[in-house]
């Protein structure tokens, strides 16, 4: 028989416990700041009846890149390839029971059928925050706050990132007021828009000639123009800038910056993919040269818990990715160093198996993460396995040892040793252990 | 449009905030524990080839219980049904790399097309426990040792489970050597009794009848009454007790009791499903008579890695469910009372909103985890969504306060209420953190 390959499933990572760690790091990050914000966390399915995508997550989501299958009873399911729609599936199915507004987070993973490449995996982890119930510029302000605050304390600097700002109602008063477009063509133009910075001039040119059509599209290229030119949101043409989603906009970036957050932009060009956005959508770009793409984002999308038979409900959400967000640290060098979780490795010499069992299970029961080597192998190759390993500390024992009741004590990555009674070993793991987390505290 | 519904997927469960501090709470005991014997965490993908299960899972799972299907590139996948092929890969993939004994863990979701039940359901999660490249019976009762010191930090009595174990050598020679049985027989005679306990006695004697073919049959039931009354491994037949693999049980029943684990019980008639066993089998059962099944189990797959064109390599592993220990925690009430991770919830009177919004903010950066009321609902409204939320507790914010900086703060719970400063809320609030985390420790 020809063996088996060791390669993961085509656009899915395998995480060895080095990656698991930063993933582990992200992850801790994403949850105490969420919690700081007072959402709590919940948990869902990974598969979904098909049709809950189909009614609002956008034709390219469900009908290219949905793993789709029919199960064994004849389902029509699909691996979840975003949150929302589930997330809204659950509080329609609470909607009287739950307290509002309802803050929630999930970390989760999804699949979508897409090329891989740089930061984008078929198989991708993410936070999920959403707020339901809140109406108004301040759950949007606040979602936006979390983002910030979750780059905060990952160490990034304000320069490091911009977040941009649109709302769809605005997008919507452009396409049918300003642009005339009906709304068959509004669809095809807002894909355009969304596309623009992954095409060329000419292309993007070429195709909006189509949606608008020969005959208008003279008239249409030129007010495209007159909109890329506006610097801000006061320089919108009349026909979008009296609308009310425009003093929303408004009191959203005041808000923003009496909360410290001043770096944002309003960007008429940002569309967010999703079908289900209906007003306030935005987007964080990483600034750094070798990273300019979008980091994440998110916006309102006040429909979706009403398709589910429930009575409408509002609703701000983001989702950071954890791809994106590993190469923003890595790219802004702010990826702390991660160790082993085990502390010490127990060193076994000699017949002392028994005894440095017992002491392996003494310094558990103390709260030491422990690994003892039972393998019964020569000295030389337990230490290389504790070295390889990256244990920070080894611990020695041999019969002599025992009835000393003092033990060498290496720190694997000085080589100092000290003999040492157990109740300082102990402590000074437990010391090592405390001036880790105080790095944490400071990130 | 009719709506959709909002009930999840078949067999699977959503997770609301209340459920989900139930699974987290699992998961801590779980990480922890595993951490605290030098175990490290890794991540793998939910969708694996077809033919990583095909190989050695077990005719059931593959051909009636995956959920398979053939992506949109036309490669033949598998939701992972449980994770042993998944590491054995993984550790094949590094092969030269890793250090030995490798000691892995993981906390990860699953599937199989089965009909849900009480304790099991289509989406189940699991920890994976497994050690790499360590023989012998330490290995074996360093995994076992670390079941039980899973489910003492949940607070469980030794009389709350039982251990069972047995040692595919000895089926085998119990299969081949005493009741003289063919490949194809043993196969039939180790899946019927693996059902045995799920099947009336009537019909485990017609399919062993049936197994053994008319002729022998009258003997081999004879044979079989034997071993089920053999009372432990002392009382085995000598046909079976002279296999090597009947000292190698005697040495991990000796290990196990010099650890303090003594609640173990040979059990012949345990088969454990998985095609990849080896050696040693074990299975952790709930005495609660509410209760009783298979809590979890492991074993010995020393064939696995080979599978994926590696050097060999031995390895042993155990695979605790949520929903098992879930039921356990109930049926023995073990599950300690678990809160809302927000602290403090700020209700917001008048005009005081910007105030408010910094002071949350202030909250949050000393580490407070903070919800902020930004409806501008009434007082009343604000209230009873922190006492639905179960929010420990209120911090009521107006402008009067805010000229003074003392507030008031309410204990949701008793509905004491005090007048404090700032630095008095956040050293209040903290030692009741602190107060929790004491609880956890004890536990």
């Amino acid at each position: 028989m020809s063996s088996l390959s060791t390669n993961p499933y085509k656009g899915t990572r395998d995480y060895y416990p080095e990656q698991k760690r930063v993933q582990n790091y992200i992850f801790k990050v994403w949850k105490e700041m969420s919690e700081r914000f007072g959402y709590e966390e919940y948990g869902a399915p990974m598969l979904e009846p098909l049709e809950v995508y189909a009614a609002k997550s956008g034709t390219e989501l469900v009908g290219e890149q949905t793993y789709r299958f029919t199960d064994r009873g004849g389902r029509e399911v699909a691996i979840r390839p975003e949150m929302t729609p589930t997330i809204s599936r659950m509080v329609a199915g609470r909607r009287q029971e739950l307290a509002y507004p309802a803050r929630l987070f999930s970390i989760a993973n999804y699949m979508r059928y897409e090329r891989p490449q740089r930061g984008r995996e078929r198989e991708f982890w993410q936070l999920n925050v959403d707020v339901f119930g809140a109406d108004g510029a301040a759950a949007e302000a606040e979602i936006i706050e979390l983002g910030v605050e979750i780059l905060k304390a990952f160490g990034a600097k304000d320069d490091m990132y911009t977040i941009k700002l649109n709302n769809r109602e605005i997008i919507n008063a452009m396409m049918h007021d300003f642009l005339m477009l009906d709304t068959v063509q509004a669809e095809l133009m807002i894909k355009l828009f969304d596309r623009k910075n992954k095409i060329s001039n000419e292309d993007f040119r070429d195709q909006a000639i189509e949606i608008f059509g020969a005959e208008a599209a003279p008239k249409g290229l030129k007010k495209i123009a007159e909109i890329l030119v506006a610097k801000g949101i006061d320089d919108l043409p009349k026909e979008i800038a009296n609308s009310e989603a425009v003093k929303e906009m408004k009191e959203l970036v005041a808000l923003l910056e009496s909360s410290g957050v001043s770096n944002t932009t309003f960007d008429i060009t940002l569309m967010r993919g999703f079908d289900y956005y209906t007003g306030t959508v935005f987007e964080f770009f990483d600034t750094h040269p070798e990273n300019r793409r979008a980091l994440f984002g998110g916006g309102r999308y006040d429909g979706l818990v009403g398709l589910f038979g429930a009575e409408p409900l509002s609703a701000v959400g983001m989702a950071p990715g954890l791809s994106m967000t590993e190469l923003f640290l890595q790219s802004h060098d702010l990826l702390p160093e991660l160790t082993s979780t085990t502390e010490v490795y127990v060193v076994v010499l000699g017949e002392a198996e028994k005894a440095a069992t017992t002491l392996a299970q003494k310094l558990r029961s103390e709260g030491v993460n422990t690994e003892l080597d039972n393998t019964g192998r020569k000295l030389d190759k337990q230490i290389k396995t504790a070295v390889k390993k990256g244990v920070p500390y080894m611990l020695f024992i041999g019969e002599d040892d025992i009835k000393a009741e003092v033990y060498n004590l290496k720190d694997t990555k000085t080589s100092e040793e000290e003999k040492l009674s157990f109740e300082r070993i102990v402590s000074r793991i437990k010391d090592r252990r405390r001036r880790q987390s105080d790095v944490d505290d400071l990130v």
